[in-house]
């Protein structure tokens, strides 16, 4: 038997429905479904999506039987509606619409009003009484099918429509400045004159016969798929171009037969706040096209029930029966037609981070949806709106309006920030140390600017990308960050930024949106985040805080549902404290040279570096010894019994050498050295290619005193705060491993010097020794490297750049063109590359475990923040993430999806058995608990109350 | 039943065999062999290395029941001997030596003479009617023992031996220079002077015990297996550290007992020539140590035949019975005791590149061993000696000896080369166009120098390890070369070159020795290589060159034994030509870009470099057009039907800036614009990590032009050569591919450029597009890139910089401390990875025929030269290995070892199941050819003429 292509809706039921979007689009599946929920729909059909492969495959033939169904399916909505096709007393009007499985919202084409002609419209007018109305509706009706089935839309929006044109004169001859000031004379004269135009420019003539009108505008619609627009909306949201479009036709109703009629638009619940209202818009005496036209303002949708009661309470009735039904927040299109309500569209409806926390929570509470599926429709990404300082709406919108927006770059770190612009690093703290609110702008960030970013609000660059230094140290710190703001320029020696024409000095305010990537003269005021006064105690929840409640109440949900744990990358105490009020539970990754940045650190470091000998080193490295140890002192007291991953040093020394010769000569004079030795150790130190370079586990196989001394600073923090019953569980990580013996070199200084401090202190702290997976080697080798490490945790930043030779600062020049050509479906820097990266994951984790079966894995890349990469890490099985601290809200929602998708998997699975074994004819199996992944890794310690 | 630990061998029957080297080391095997071929070898025994792990492991105790086995050896060896141990009248001495399964040369310790107390001396007094020898003997016995075994030698060689101190004082108070001065009453003081020293040091008395003198020699011996100069001469050679030592207990015999006794070493042939006689020295009345000494100097063997014409007769015979046994060249020890001969070792002979050559050839020849045999034994890496000019032995050493060895760097080009030294490459270039020849020194080169390092008659630079680009290009261009001279300093300014305290100045003469990487002041004469006058035709093999001969015939046999084809990177047409004189079958890698730094070429690349837009960069590259297809023409025309690899445009383009001021004002004056747009468009270019920046496909893919450009080229040049009727194949493969996509882009503009050529030049010629791959994510995404690309070839130079992590230039600081701390067995930069990057290139092998079973794979890396990283190739079943060209007889070599030793693995295996299916009864199958490894890929194209 054939498949079926077209679908029929109407009169209460409906060959359809919800379930067949891929077959039917969104829209046709949904009409299905409203059809049979008994709403009232306009009869119709829907051809299906398979129908357009073919038809785009073959060159625009239509499978054969098309026809037929077609045709039958014209009959019922004949007799359902009540009006004939082509019949030139009542004759039924169509529109013919594309309808995706995925939404493609105005991408593709439309025509309204078909099968109207010579000798319908005059049926028209009879039947509506309104002979105007008819001609309007012709008049527009050729001149869409002129645009969009014979080609004459213009391509680009500089030329003008030629109807338009023809429109702009026949008004301008009239002296009418509106539509509505053409009588029905002046319509029909446009009608003869749009075919004229029509033949002129293709040679052919308009079509009168509403079967030819019908089978060129179905055709058109599924061309639609592939026009540019479509093309460059797919590719720019990530759509497959392979789903095609469905193509509707559905019985006209009007909303413009008199003030009896209107149209609109409807959400179920306020889509800003998420309040549990009726919350829309509508026209009276309008098409829809007017309503999105903008050239009449709508009126709230309140005032429906006090102009039009019935349809008002027809609207909440239908409002409530969608809600039960579809158990979501609906966005629905209707019209009235002289006072009959007609349901045009539903589906589910787009929202604010705060309107979808609320309706997610209150849905539950309405037991509407259960915790789970309520869990799983947050977009993990719109929490950030939570945590956040914002900018007054208003305040912004003006601003731009004045022409004030100087560049926009990209959305690094989200957040409102308001400052006076500064270029230095030492500017920004100096400027801060007196208490002026200070942004800071860098062509890019290093290291060294780390003090100066932490005293700033908001932190802006001209260069490098989401997972530059500057983004990753700005959204570890929480700051509002806005980077690679190609069109700024910085010139440091004037003290100016340009951005075209227009200068910004030192000590200018600015403003940064960090959530749209905005740089915008002047101060906007902001206001801080509700949420994140609360969490950082500074101010009480009580009572007043409902929108905290419910941020607190999703997230208790989403700790219940997840398996993996999560954790912060942190790296001083006071980060640690602001991570565990984000609900981390452990440290995942400490950086320990972030430290050596901070006051009268820096100092010894370089002595350090410019040490001659062993013995000189190690002279620096005693002055250090206290500092980090008391840094990991207040880390292990802030995180209490909570796990804390540290990394042995990792960055390339000549990092912390300075490179200007006015800051050589300070250093040289502080070491007592000539500028010459300082530059010459530079020099020296100096890589083509320090990525790759003398830098991880090398430095501390190469200068072994290194490792002591941060060993011994570590275990003697350990120590110390052990003995103020504090049940510390600190975790050392050797990076840059890739081969056993690395690791086996770092790991035998780290429990020597561990063995040393307990016989001194009297006292044992438990600790594991473990190693990054950052270089392909690595996790080739993991099988041999899990024998002595007891725990992995991917770097998946550097193992990105490895695995794919990619370096994430540089690759600004071509990574765009890189997504425009779609080699990569996601920036391999934000989203783990399954297929390369993840599969050396895979290989880890599977080896790794084949040799240590108990081995715990992790991850600390930028990418366990990411939603996309943490369901990777749940399908992996792995034990936790970590990501900096602002982001953890957001990780532990995709964890708690990560993991309900998994049982979702499972689940599926398993009635796929089920089915087969039916089929069989054996019984399915006694009910076990949903299987876990091959090896996952639960979760033994219990997790600290969280928010 | 216990295994046995002692096996004995003497009076022509031994337990053991040669076959037995693991259990018994080299040494014991060998005499035990000797033995059973009825040689007279002094009776003896040996204790298995597994008594040596046994004894290590439990801290110094035996094995229960070797003290019974060592006895009973004890008593056959008196039998055949006809001497009892610790006889008073007829004393059976022994000595107590190691013998591991691999040779150690005296890094391992020694007891001679043992069996000696006060009492025996006389008896051995008696037995040889020479009192002074036998306290000579006793002396030195007493002497040796207290070094070794009761720990008196000094660890260091700064300190005095004390017995030596003894020794001396004696002499001097008796006025004499000589041992031999001594008389037997000067000996007996110094034996009970010796005594005492040793009662003195240790508290403990030399024992006059034999039995205990016996065992306690045993364990000392076992012991120094373990000594330090025994563990670091193990790591430096690559020998496991679990093999352990055998200890040989053997009679002693004395060379040292009259005019008619004798010492001395042989060969079987002649090592450094190969000329088939027996060739040696020896001492008349001597120890073996006295030979080593070098106090007196030894003779000839030669004149052994007039001195003891019996004795040299009898060796004569001895070395027709070893050669025809062990149908090898054999390096042994003999010792002549008052006329009679006996052997004391036998083992492999060392020997010359040239010996290695003509002895593999004669043996052939005289029927003692196959080809296979044959080529099995030639070490690839000496047939370099065949090609490179070389320094008069006697110049070198006197100009060494008159203090003129400036610096010893890395042999990274052998062969000998002097001429003025010059530090730029310009005036390399300028020079050697006058007629001089000139030595080029840098701190280090860059793609800049290549004309100067062509022009250049030797290389040395102070930075830079095996694999630099100094050393690469060199190779390649088969310069001599050095690199890595770190005691050399540079100074630009003032042109001149330090090495410590002397001062070399432009134009001096420097001489350059790339097969030791000696770099000595002055000029040494050299002579070019003969092998390589015949090969380039510069003069004909013509009766005289024996030596061209036997060169050529060991790579014809190479040839018709291996499997994989050789290939050479060459990039201009000169090259070409020299590649196929060495035996090239193909190129595999012609790098575009050296070409753009030819005269000429350099201007229009800037040009497309600083051009503003596509436009600018299409006229810059119309200019290069004609050039580059210049080039590929010759290339062409020199390869013939050879097939010829090339790869699209790689290296970053700052590469092909200038950044000195001087250069990059002369750059913009060309170009006709300010030189701050030069600099400016050079640091917009710079990059962190230029390895994994803009590079490779990426050129090509976000400007498509150059790829056009290229593409034009080549397949123009293809159709130009084609139609003078040469069957053109060229290979074009796209750099550092990651995904398919990224290749799908690059490929499809090489086939459309292809077509558009054919149709314009009327003609077609067969040309395949692949990829390299070279980084990590391309041999995971194997599968799906060979679905597209017709060719792999592996770049293991990037590949293992990605796989890794790890800089190849910038390496220098830290990978000699990792290879000495064992973290990788060898350079991973010069024999490939096996565990890790040879991991991923299985994997791109495996994956990449299961998507295409006829995909062609090879590898263009530095390894593709390397012998162990081509039997890793073998293995994988890879096509073809490509090299710079003066390694191609290397590869040859190589190759054909590799294939020849998995026809050996083959055969084992079908042994190992022929065994099995014995034991179970049934017959083995009918032979059939010798497996191939799966999917190894056969030689489907004829190989050209070799050598």
């Amino acid at each position: 038997m054939k498949p079926r292509t077209v679908y029929f809706f109407g009169n209460g039921r409906a060959d359809g429905d919800r379930r067949m979007r891929d077959l039917l689009g969104g829209k046709g599946a949904n009409l299905a479904e409203m059809t049979n929920l008994g709403l009232p729909v306009p009869s119709g059909f829907t051809i299906t999506t398979e129908v357009c492969h073919l038809f785009l495959a073959r060159a625009g033939r239509y499978p054969k039987g098309l026809d037929k169904e077609v045709a039958a399916a014209m009959r019922c909505m004949e007799e359902t509606m009540g009006a004939r096709f082509g019949d030139g007393d009542r004759p039924l009007l169509v529109s013919v619409r594309s309808g995706a499985p995925v939404s493609l919202p105005g991408m593709m084409d439309t025509v309204l009003n078909l099968g109207l002609n010579d000798r319908t419209v005059e049926g028209l007018a009879r039947a509506s009484g309104n002979g105007r109305f008819a001609w309007d509706s012709y008049r527009r009706f050729v001149q869409m099918y002129g645009d969009v089935v014979m080609g004459l839309k213009p391509a680009s929006k500089e030329e003008v429509d030629p109807f338009e044109a023809i429109l702009h004169r026949a008004k301008a001859e009239k002296g009418v400045a509106e539509d509505t000031g053409l009588a029905e004379k002046d319509l029909r004269g446009l009608v003869a004159a749009f075919k004229e135009e029509i033949a002129r420019r293709t040679g052919k003539r308009f079509p009168e016969d509403p079967e030819e009108q019908l089978w060129n505008a179905i055709g058109a619609v599924f061309r639609s798929w592939n026009n540019p627009r479509a093309i460059a909306y797919r590719r720019l949201n990530g759509i497959r171009g392979d789903l095609g479009t469905a193509v509707n036709v559905v019985a006209m109703v009007y909303g413009n037969l008199g003030e009896d009629s209107a149209t609109g638009v409807a959400f179920t619940r306020d889509p800003a706040t998420g309040e549990p209202v009726l919350y829309g818009e509508y026209l009276r005496n309008a098409q829809g096209e007017d309503v999105v036209a903008g050239t009449r303002t709508p009126r709230p949708i309140a005032e429906l029930r006090r102009e039009m009661p019935a349809c008002h309470a027809e609207l909440e009735r239908i409002r409530g029966i969608l809600e039960r039904h579809y158990r979501e927040m609906q966005d629905v299109e209707f019209t009235i037609q002289q006072g009959r309500l007609w349901m045009l569209q539903c589906r589910t409806g787009k929202r604010t981070g705060f309107a979808a926390v609320r309706i997610a929570v209150d849905m539950v509470e309405e037991g509407l949806v259960t915790k789970e599926e309520s869990l799983a429709r947050v977009d993990p990404e719109s929490l950030n709106q939570y945590l956040r300082p914002v900018f007054d709406v208003e305040e912004k919108r003006k601003a731009i309006a004045a022409g004030k927006l100087l560049a926009k770059g990209l959305n690094a770190g989200p957040g409102a920030a308001s400052g006076k612009v500064v270029f230095h690093a030492e500017d920004a703290e100096a400027w801060a140390g007196r208490g002026e609110t200070v942004i800071l702008a860098r062509t890019e960030t290093s290291p060294e600017d780390i003090r100066g970013m932490a005293a700033a609000a908001g932190i802006v660059t001209v260069r490098g990308g989401m997972t530059s230094h500057a983004a990753l140290v700005g959204r570890q710190m929480g700051k509002v960050c806005v980077v690679g703001c190609g069109a700024l320029e910085i010139d440091l020696p004037s003290r100016t930024m340009r951005a075209g024409t227009r200068a910004i000095r030192e000590g200018d305010w600015v403003s940064l949106d960090g959530t749209t990537g905005e740089v915008i003269a002047g101060k906007v005021e902001t206001r801080p985040s509700e949420v994140l006064e609360v969490l950082l105690e500074r101010c009480r929840p009580a009572g007043r805080s409902e929108t905290y409640g419910r941020f607190a109440k999703l997230m208790r949900w989403a700790d219940a549902a997840r398996r993996l744990r999560v954790r912060a990358n942190a790296d001083q105490p006071d980060q640690a404290a602001t991570a565990v009020a984000f609900g981390a539970e452990g440290i995942g990754l400490c950086r320990t040279e972030h430290m050596f940045f901070g006051p009268g650190k820096i100092g010894p470091m370089r002595e350090m570096i410019l040490a001659e000998d062993a013995e000189g080193r190690r002279r620096a490295l005693a002055k250090l010894l206290p500092l980090q140890r008391a840094d990991f002192a207040g880390i292990f007291r802030a995180m209490g019994p909570r796990p804390v991953t540290v990394r042995t040093l990792d960055p390339p020394l000549h990092e912390f050498l300075p490179n200007e010769p006015k800051a050589i000569a300070e250093v040289a004079a502080e070491a007592g050295i000539t500028p010459e030795r300082v530059a010459a150790r530079a020099r020296a130190l100096h890589e083509g290619n320090p990525m790759l370079g003398f830098r991880g586990c090398r430095l501390g196989i190469v200068f072994p005193e290194i490792t002591e001394m941060q060993a011994r600073a570590l275990f003697e923090a350990a120590c110390d705060v052990a003995a103020e019953k504090v049940a510390v569980r600190p975790e050392i990580m050797v990076p840059l491993v890739g081969t056993r013996r690395e690791f086996d070199l770092q790991a035998a200084i780290l429990r020597r010097v561990a063995e040393e401090v307990f016989r001194e202190k009297g006292r044992r702290v438990p600790y594991l020794v473990g190693t990054m997976i950052e270089v392909p080697r690595a996790a080739l080798a993991a099988a041999s490297i899990a024998e002595a490490a007891e725990f992995f945790s991917f770097g998946t930043n550097d193992l990105t750049q490895t695995a794919i030779g990619l370096s994430r600062d540089d690759a600004g020049t071509f990574l765009p063109r890189y997504v425009e050509a779609e080699i990569y479906e996601r920036d391999p820097f934000v989203s783990i590359d399954r297929d390369g990266v993840g599969r050396l994951m895979r290989i880890a984790v599977e080896e790794g475990r084949s040799a240590r079966p108990d081995l715990k894995v992790g991850i600390c890349g930028e990418h366990g923040g990411d939603p996309p990469s943490i369901a990777f890490c749940e399908e992996l099985g792995l034990a936790y993430v970590s990501c900096s601290p602002f982001r953890l809200p957001i990780a532990r929602l995709a964890a708690a999806q990560a993991a309900l998708a998994g049982k979702g998997r499972a689940r599926r699975a398993e009635a796929a058995s089920d089915a087969k074994a039916a089929r069989k004819g054996r019984r399915p199996k006694a009910r076990r608990r949903a299987p876990r992944r091959a090896g996952a890794q639960r979760r033994k310690e219990p997790i600290p109350a969280g928010t």
